[in-house]
């Protein structure tokens, strides 16, 4: 067991940290060796597992990351870009691995990471789930191979409380279509259609969001021709599998070079 | 033969109007007995198989209504606006059904039809198909059964060459939904969604239009839960379901008394 | 709290057992006042919270129906034939409403719950959810709308571990369809197609199972004419509804006359 | 118009014969030059426009394939097995681009077709479509990128007429799922689910065989993992596209050396 790579998950208190949490305690390829909440946080100093309504986990939650990170190998973030930039200069001194699903990073933030990736390893990705990143793939090969009679449309549905429109998944998949086709997504993409909006423009990308119940996330992308469709279709039922890609990612990083990767990277793809 | 009801087809040079005159020419329940096109139109004259680029049917077009309405019982009618109320008018002196798939009537063409139906046997629909007046139908039922919890979205697919979003039959769906549940659809229609939306507003019906290919016409009612979906769904793959749909409501408009009826009735939902 | 119906739930170290108890003890509507576990399970004498890996719930696991029984006023139980027959009897004796989704029950058994509901309330449903419930009515108001020219095919998808097929929600759906027709679904199912099968015979309701992953339960009825297809399609994503209708059953009968229904009775439909 | 590629069509009276005559007769990238019938067929002597319920095209029907391909680069033939072998041999002779969808062929044919390509180019296909040749392509990375972990479903909707089960596109794709994980089909293949099944077994291929209406071809390859699954869809919805994709692969097979191709070499997938 204390050979396993030692972890520390960050915003533990949130849904996806506790997800984390859970999902790393569970593992046999990894310890849970410390959770972070922010300073003031009413489950500092307590056993996580606990604070989650469960027993305890022997791993108490700190406000202190120096001391966290400092018994760990890898650290797990889906935080706020703030608190993100903090995490990756700690975690390049320490030379931990830090995996980020944080999103809504700004080129300023993106530089931070970049100088903190040349000491120590960083996977940055939007989506953790190895099906996503799979479609990503795949759309970017079938969009090159097909030409511009096959019209493109992201279709997509989650929760009702999900606040934008498309999802950063769905502007994922929308952005490997334009590469397949080796177009700038900026330029033909057509979202949010309303009222009388004309024929559609030959090579354009459509986008609908679909918004209801607690879905978790469901893509689809639809390349439509004359007769006849192909459609490749992401479903996830449970939020879990973003946490086992995070756990994957953490446990491929162990040994790498520094530097900046994806999901690509760590699934092969 | 000579006893089956007489049709008449307008707009026949059109892609609706050439389903309509091959429908009703094969049909054993109807004679196709004049196709009427606006004066100056090249087929005028001509036989309507051969315009078609078939076999002779031995039915000419013609761009006389008055001649072409005495030698018949119905009139189905896929045009604009304009051409839909002069027919009215004809069709009510003439005492034929006068079966009307057009759309865009505005409140002052409704009134003209208004005034014919108290002489002839109106029957009119934004959508002819069984499928989907029976997925309307059940739409309004299921929206009467189920609370707000249940958030409604209709999603609908169309070919790349149509021009507004959403769909009229979806438009139709909403209104189902929004009847079953005793609440206005302009006050809760949730359309085009993209960008910052804020979370889905609770009661609102939101709508998706899917555009590419050729397809024909696919809707899906949706009622998303926590923990489930319902999902009614209509795909319609040839445009001959409309012109059945005509061709059933033409009949069934034999021997009923005046008035504007519409799917509903004829199918008998 | 003290004046909220108590509740207790049959099969406590179960899938669905920990589902309900968890639901019950969670909801402002009814108290969680025992578990039953049989003779000799690891659990009783123990806190079913700290059971199930959480916090206690100050509600015990035991293995005295009768006792349990005393303190409350209804039992959902998933649990076996024998075991249900057995718990019937005793509720029946205690006036407890009885909420059963135990499936293979033989005639015999039956004829057990037949006498004990002329003294108690039993509510019993393959499918406790709302929506599919729904489905079930829909499907057979369709079917009977509906003539043979439209072909029904039932189609669900499960889990890897579902050991028969069709399911049996699948079946009650394909059992509606011929309700709506008039027909006997024994006399027209056709169900595992392989091989040279000819073609489809009018009037059959066909089914197809999907296994995979961890799906946990996916309904589409399929009415399929010339040119069209209306699709009445369930997701269940979360157990979690199970649970919950189970626990509006047991609320709904409260109070009721005593008697057998099932869950169109306690939604309305 | 001389310089484009003369095409013979086989079984012209056919469904399929009928549908390529049409769409090579529209063509302005070849020119149907003969359809072929068997001897005694009432078309014979006649012109197949006219045949079909249509205006001439000035190509006659005639069961003489000698002097048909004397005429032509190129010939496309859906018939059965027999007619195929025997088409073969003559197209060799002639240095013709043989196209073949044709199923059924037993080992024997193949072999005949083999010696038949030695002088000249014959491509054959299951499924002629571009979009399903795709899929397969796609079926086989995915599957040898994804483990065991994820069951692989194969899914498939067809016409009321059609006469057995599992398609044969749908085997194509289960065989190109077996491919990439580098195990035979034949050992891992789970079709016709019905009563107690057991447990999915792991590593096995499953197939289900959706049957109603008139629809043209449907095919999902589900990957399903615990919480998330990724599909692969194809939908055809007109039978043009499997003739678009016959007169492509005559259009590619010219000036192609001798020997045997797939749609995978004509669309260079």
């Amino acid at each position: 067991m204390a050979d396993l790579p030692g972890i520390v998950v960050t915003g533990a208190s949130g849904r996806m940290g506790q997800m984390l949490a859970r999902s790393i305690a569970a593992s046999d390829r990894a310890r849970l060796v410390a959770c972070i909440e922010r300073e003031g946080h009413p489950w500092i100093g307590r056993d996580i597992g606990e604070c989650m309504g469960g027993a305890a986990m022997g791993v108490l939650v700190t406000d202190d990351p120096l001391e966290a990170f400092a018994k760990a190998q890898g650290v797990v973030d889906f935080t706020a870009p703030a608190a993100t930039v903090g995490f990756a200069a700690l975690a390049a001194q320490a030379r931990l691995v830090h995996v980020i699903g944080t999103t809504g990073l700004e080129p300023a933030d993106l530089e931070k990471l970049e100088a903190a990736s040349r000491h120590a390893v960083i996977v940055r990705a939007g989506n953790m789930s190895l099906g996503v990143n799979l479609l990503v793939r795949m759309t970017q090969k079938i969009a090159a191979a097909l030409d511009e009679d096959w019209d493109v449309e992201v279709v997509e549905a989650h929760h009702r409380m999900k606040v934008d429109a498309p999802s950063g998944t769905a502007l994922m998949l929308g952005r490997a279509a334009a590469e397949g086709r080796g177009i700038s997504l900026e330029d033909h993409m057509d979202s949010g259609r309303h009222g009388i909006t004309g024929a559609r423009k030959r090579g354009d990308i459509g986008f609908s969001a679909i918004r209801g119940g607690d879905v978790v996330g469901e893509h689809d992308v639809i390349f439509a021709a004359d007769g006849e469709r192909v459609v490749l279709r992401h479903l996830a039922t449970d939020r879990g599998i973003f946490a086992r890609g995070a756990l994957r990612a953490v446990l491929w990083g162990q040994g790498q070079k520094p530097g900046q990767y994806d999901m690509m990277d760590v699934l092969g793809l």
